[in-house]
């Protein structure tokens, strides 16, 4: 947690806020705060600041806000991700938060097996949650757009056009011989597949809707190692 | 398990392996294989081929092999990673050994916690595992060279000029104004610091062995995130 991020429900005066809970947890058990030390604390969707440890107690510890900063800039970037297993999705959404991707859709794909659809891990409170983990690590206080799109043919036929407008198509497909280009000042739309792959059909409807099919090279690459080393790359 | 890595005790023959244990549960649940399917094998540390199934019982089953191709080529990348907490230090392991890196060091540091160096993931059959693991993932067989440094100076001032000889060295710490350059052409020798950061007397040692400090912005990324990011920019 390099940043407390703090909620309206969080502040009891307009430059005061009380923590309790997993982040008061963290601040003692972690961060080892005392009364009068500082600690780095955004408001959600807001400012960067400090806040300095004015009271503590079992329970809760009160901290006294200045904010005097801007978040990170978002990188101007849609991630498109098959559905991964319950166990990686929230590493996914934490990394990917982190990484500062502005947008974030979880889409269905054939190689996506259809009990991941029934995981409580796609809870709206559970992903809201990831992506506040991966804003803590990262010291940013914007949530990503989330977009959960359970049927992939209305998505990428009907919605994908629109959401993609005016952005370089990415579809990141291992193996293909043209390599993922490099340093883009632009706006990018990366689709990142299952699992094993897209299939066939699900490539020709990327390309179709005006995808360019890249990859990194021959190494086939989990999830979220392949997202990291692919938003490294490209922005 | 992109890759069904094949070792010399699997050999029956030059051209039949038998397979037990994790690799075969692996292949009957997951790959759902059965006697006539073919399997993408590699030997450790040699070529790669198919594996076609044939024989298949409780407990086992026989291989019919046919090497014929290379493993992905290595990146030049030497990883020197100050040492992670036992729960990450798995994934940093088998997503570096996926993504290429030729050498990996696991590195003392101020902010290491000294509990870490007493978990038994350092036992080099862990170790050693998850490299493996990365390159079932990826599709290689070769390992990478793997170092512990469990003393900080010794290491930097005394083993790393010659490590890091004849190739560029980077420092990622974050927050530095100096970006991560792009697509070197040339080996590289990649510190990555621990959670909280490497302290200054650190950073000192590494500039005075020829390292530069780079970032890839204001955002502060896991372990493996930044390992990823950076390997897909620089190289």
């Amino acid at each position: 947690m390099n940043l407390v991020l703090l909620f309206e429900e969080d502040l009891v005066a307009p430059d005061r806020a009380r923590l309790s809970g997993r982040r008061f947890r963290h601040v003692r058990e972690v961060h080892r705060a005392v009364a009068g030390q500082e600690l780095k604390v955004g408001l959600l969707g807001g400012r960067h600041g400090r806040g300095r440890v004015i009271a503590m107690d079992g329970d809760a510890l009160d901290l006294e806000l200045a904010f005097d900063g801007e978040p990170p800039p978002k990188l101007p970037l849609t991630l498109i991700a098959a559905l991964p297993r319950p166990k990686v999705l929230n590493r996914v959404l934490a990394s990917a938060t982190s990484l500062g991707a502005a947008r974030i859709v979880l889409l269905n794909a054939w190689k996506v097996e259809k009990s991941y659809w029934k995981s409580p891990r796609l809870a709206e409170e559970n992903l809201r949650h990831q992506c506040i983990l991966g804003l803590e690590q990262a010291g940013d206080t914007v949530l990503p757009e989330l977009q959960v799109a359970r049927l992939f043919r209305p998505f990428v036929e009907d919605a994908l056009p629109a959401l993609a407008a005016g952005s370089r198509k990415l579809l990141a497909h291992p193996g293909v011989p043209v390599p993922c280009p490099r340093d883009l000042r632009e706006p990018v739309t990366l689709a990142l597949g299952p699992e094993g792959g897209w299939v066939e059909a699900e490539v020709a409807s990327f390309l179709k809707a005006g995808f360019e099919a890249v990859s990194l090279g021959p190494r086939i690459l989990r999830t979220e190692t392949a997202l990291a080393a692919l938003a490294g790359r490209l922005l």
